[in-house]
């Protein structure tokens, strides 16, 4: 089978990288006594289309994605399977991957401790006024009045968790020993469980000191954060997002923490992506933002590189693929997260 | 009695603090309606020595404080007691404290789970090479490759915890769901605890892939992570400090950092404090330091407040102090971190 695969571009010194076209997450000494051909594409997306008639195969990672539109899939009679290396397959068009039979999987949980473990980062930031100790320390300054006059304790603050999904729940077992009040709202997942109380949304709004979100950009979710909800949240209180951009009004944000009824924001999720160097939430004060990285650690493109390698095994020898990769298969979409409204 | 206190101007602005010369941790409402005399010291430092010739307790904060030394203490014949608005008291000559029969006590634990929070949050900056991925945020640049090439997460790591007393045990508390090994060394506590395993110093060294330290400063800490101990410590390992500064080499530290040997080095404590602009850990590569503020969070002056009202009224009504806030008493320093070696 002709299997293409799209990477970044190598960079000079940065030898830990596995997505990149020269490390190819192991790809070309995994194929090498086989009977696939292995294309990995030299100039990006641009040469995609020079393969489309004979492919079998797509790869490519959500954050350097090859784009599957309808056109692509139209053009293409012999792909089988669009793999995501990584976890969110927006780059490719699943209508029309159900109507040419093409399948769709990704490496679901490749990211989500990372995730967790970066949301947990984020609160103790943004509470405890990291930003503010750092750039005193960087710029020469010692003023200790001015960052403690912002500076908070995680212990004994009510932290809301906005989707209780797997990133969600690990959020919550990490923060169980801080002696912190968890409570969530999530519209599928409303039981408590040993870490958190399960709330409905206004009251998550209204009583959380600090809101972390872990819900699927869906029609319900986008825009949610906007003027009138960021409004209802607790004066002073905080807000983290590292799950996507557009949850959370751009403008509505940036006017919040400029007032200071939001006291801080962080996370790396943005809108677009990647974000205009002139997006407003680069420059807001108070922010703790970083470049969409939060599921790109050494340790997660492991866990991507094993799991491309276990889809394609799977595919060869006509296994069926794990559940929790597969989005659309057969025909249909399947994922929960692509679907529910 | 005359009460006299020592506290920094208030700044505009920073409404929120409660260690400063107008709020005086609510020591003018306190002793309103008493017989004693408070007097707030209004030029600083330069102030205290008019008032020793008939000051009876002195109160001062370790981040602004009054030295008391032996010449100042031989000057204030009526001086009976040296409260500390915090933790640590090197400000005031404990030798001379104990021969005039001068009491010394502070706010302990005021400031440990600040401190354990602080170290969470330095830990997860590091590995998780924050500072990289903020920085593009802010300068407008967007390069995962770059970020993710040394972001690692902190599940499955070996954690170091040197220093095994209350904020090291707080600490690995807050570490356990992380899915960690945690171990560390301590002199005296050298006992397995239901998160952490006890190891050598050298091992400790040889097999942390981070190691955060919270000992004292003795005569046994004093410069202990200098070159030959960095050096020991594994290729591109992480090291966190909230402990005091002066235990890390200032300068092999920097050489360390800057060679790679050392990935990140986080912390907030320095030598000397407050650090001069120059100070080569404010500049130093994948530094994330903040100013010495880790133990100043609004909820640490809360109880430091609540902690010297509680001195106070057993001082006025000749109650002992609780066992854990006294430095010296009846003429004895009895703190074992001021007297162990």
């Amino acid at each position: 089978m002709k299997i293409v695969a799209l990477f970044p571009e190598t960079e000079k010194g940065l030898d830990n990288q596995l997505l990149n076209t020269e490390k190819a997450i192991g790809l070309r000494d995994f194929l090498k006594d086989t009977e696939h051909e292995l294309v990995i594409l030299k100039n990006g997306e641009e040469d995609l289309d020079k393969h489309l008639s004979d492919m079998d195969i797509v790869i490519s990672a959500p954050f350097y994605p090859a784009y599957m539109s309808k056109e692509r899939i139209e053009k293409a009679p012999n792909l089988k399977l669009a793999i995501t290396a990584g976890v969110g397959s927006d780059h490719v068009d699943l209508e029309a991957a159900s109507q040419h039979d093409v399948g769709v999987v990704e490496v679901t949980g490749s990211n989500t401790v990372s995730v967790a473990e970066h949301a947990v980062m984020d609160l103790l930031i943004v509470l405890r006024n990291f930003m503010e100790g750092h750039r005193q320390s960087v710029e020469g300054e010692w003023d200790l009045s001015k960052v403690g006059n912002q500076a908070r304790e995680l212990q004994n603050k009510t932290i809301g968790i906005f989707g209780f999904g797997r990133i969600g729940q690990l959020v919550a077992e990490r923060l169980k020993p801080f002696n912190v009040t968890i409570q969530h709202y999530d519209p599928i997942n409303q039981k408590d469980n040993e870490n958190s109380k399960f709330v409905e949304f206004d009251e998550l709004i209204k009583t959380s000191d600090a809101i972390t979100i872990h819900a699927p950009l869906t029609p319900s979710t986008d825009n949610l954060f906007d003027e009138d909800v960021l409004s209802k949240m607790k004066e002073g209180s905080y807000l983290v997002n590292t799950a996507r951009g557009k949850i959370v009004n751009t403008e509505a944000l940036a006017e919040a923490v400029k007032k200071g009824h939001i006291q801080g924001y962080a996370g790396d999720v943005w809108y677009p992506q990647p974000a205009p160097a002139d997006h407003p939430w680069r420059t807001m004060p108070r922010n703790a933002m970083t470049i969409h990285y939060s599921g790109m650690t050494l340790e997660s493109q492991a866990r991507i590189e094993d799991g491309v390698k276990d889809i394609l095994n799977r595919f060869f020898n006509n296994e069926p693929f794990q559940d929790k990769d597969i989005i659309v298969s057969s025909g249909k979409i399947s994922s929960a997260s692509y679907t529910a409204k």
